[in-house]
């Protein structure tokens, strides 16, 4: 018998949170105005966000996405602006 | 002949921008802490940084990586107190 798979192990979920489409978003028009600035004319459409890591101790992969799922939409995430997209690795 | 392989590409840069380890992140550790009251009591160590997108005119996947890099260091990231990591993809 397996004790180990009833041990929780440690995952890594990197967040990405951006701003929906269509809606403002200042920062990245600020940095894309900046680009021709610092030589570069090559760059459109920036889009600024957070990215968020964290640890976290679960039983299965689904259940640290749960985790970070429940993180984002309660805590890091506002719906009503942004959009998240969760990463999960093993550690 | 083939010309289309002289017109540029549009790529799409993924930057996440963390700060470095052992360095000060107040709105990671703010974050950590907020946690439990949200009920999750297996997350910890959270990061807070920024992510950013932006379409790249390009040649090939390696000028689309070099304009991102450069754009980073010159605009985006604090490389005294970040670390960024670039993520290429096609249009």
């Amino acid at each position: 018998m397996n004790l180990w798979y009833f041990c929780s192990v440690k995952f890594l979920a990197e967040i990405e949170i951006l701003p929906k489409k269509g809606l403002l978003d200042p920062q990245g028009k600020a940095v894309t105005h900046s680009m021709p600035s610092i030589g570069l004319n090559n760059v459109n459409e920036v889009c600024v966000g957070k990215f968020i890591t964290m640890n976290i101790e679960a039983n299965s992969e689904a259940e640290a996405f749960a985790t970070a799922e429940t993180a984002s939409k309660k805590l890091l995430a506002n719906l009503i602006m942004e959009s998240y997209n969760i990463r999960i690795k093993t550690l």
